[in-house]
């Protein structure tokens, strides 16, 4: 009987990349306006490798990147970046379809329902209140919490402890199989792999379910449970 | 003969308090809405104490203000307060009326046009950035640029230096009395006070001119230069 749901948070419940490449490309083309001494298309290039090399969540790339090309920290190039991938930012961090008719439906079947996140507490926060799905859970896990980032037992043992259930009630579900699929089946949990918002494409790690659409896991759910009832 | 027009940012050129004081409303209404264990007006006026205790410019005062009415830094709470704060800054920071064509036809005219400002520079660039103001200004003196806030003589000093012009060919336009028009006056300036932003009422420090409207600069100047040709 499945009586919790927990989600990873970026590709999975918030289209994050498309958001991610949209805004660095406006951010890429407001710099190049502003006086950046690259073309757009090598600057886009470059900045991608920055995010490579500092981690997707490393809040001073802009800096990092146009102090690099341009020999010095030039705050107009800076701000005008800022402001273009803000802009991008707020409309396009939004659940992906069928989010939130799939979140009322897992609380009206009782459900509780948590994030386990790899991002800082406080952006993980942000996207949830940018994409309007705050409410929706009992709790956030995010990186400050344990420290470790997934696989790692240790947001899924919090989780776990959190909850008050039996791995075997909780299923989870993520996008990224060497890091959630795995993590959830090596804590026991049940695992939905989120195929729509999928980037890595890894094999060997099988997951129990397959999710096309968000939605697919009230089917998912109502097989768990009536498996139970058998 | 006035070549050179510098301008205070913040209530000059940009209508700052609005977009504060509506984004700080939104924001409140926000964290209430999240959990915040006060009520509106009650946060609100605390809010704007906050703002008066540890200056308009704090970039963490949201912090500071729910971990002292929490009792703890509650991020759900937090993360709701900056994402409603930040939908209205996008909307709300934007030049008074008048200020792009004003700004265009003191370019045709051949001024030069700069930014002393006493905010932060990153929070200058970012503002001119939000406002379509940046490629207007041949330079941007920001507090990192001397470490000093008008009417020091200094931020002043560096604006003379950067122009290579005599001070009396320069005419200062701000909202503030004491900060603006006494640091521009000491400097040996032409001084505008931009009575439309104005916040603070001070007596006994005259500008030059006093501007209802942004645009009433082009008669200041025009005045000014048809007694130099006399």
């Amino acid at each position: 009987m499945i009586k919790a749901v927990l989600f990873d948070l970026d590709n999975t419940l918030i289209d994050y990349m498309k958001m991610k490449e949209t805004a660095s490309e406006e951010a890429i083309n407001a710099m190049v306006d502003a006086g950046l001494k690259l073309s757009k298309e090598k600057a886009l290039k470059k900045l991608f490798q920055y995010y490579k090399r500092f981690g997707i969540e490393d809040q001073t790339i802009f800096d990092k990147f146009i102090t690099d090309v341009q020999g010095k920290l030039d705050y107009k190039i800076l701000a005008e970046g800022i402001i273009a991938y803000r802009k991008i930012k707020g409309g396009y961090l939004k659940p992906y379809p069928h989010t939130i008719s799939t979140l009322i439906k897992l609380k009206e079947k009782g459900l509780k329902l948590g994030i386990v996140s790899d991002a800082p507490r406080k952006q993980a926060f942000l996207r949830l209140a940018e994409s309007k799905l705050t409410f929706f859970f009992d709790f956030v896990i995010a990186l400050e919490d344990t420290g470790k980032l997934k696989p790692h037992k240790m947001p899924f043992k919090k989780a776990i402890k959190i909850l008050k259930l039996k791995p075997t009630e909780i299923l989870f579900v993520g996008d990224n199989p060497s890091r959630d699929i795995k993590g959830a089946k090596l804590a026991g949990m049940k695992t939905a792999l989120a195929k729509y918002g999928q980037i890595y494409k890894e094999k060997g790690i099988k997951a129990d379910y397959s999710l096309k659409d968000l939605r697919d896991l009230l089917k998912v759910i109502e097989k768990e449970n009536k498996k139970q009832r058998l």
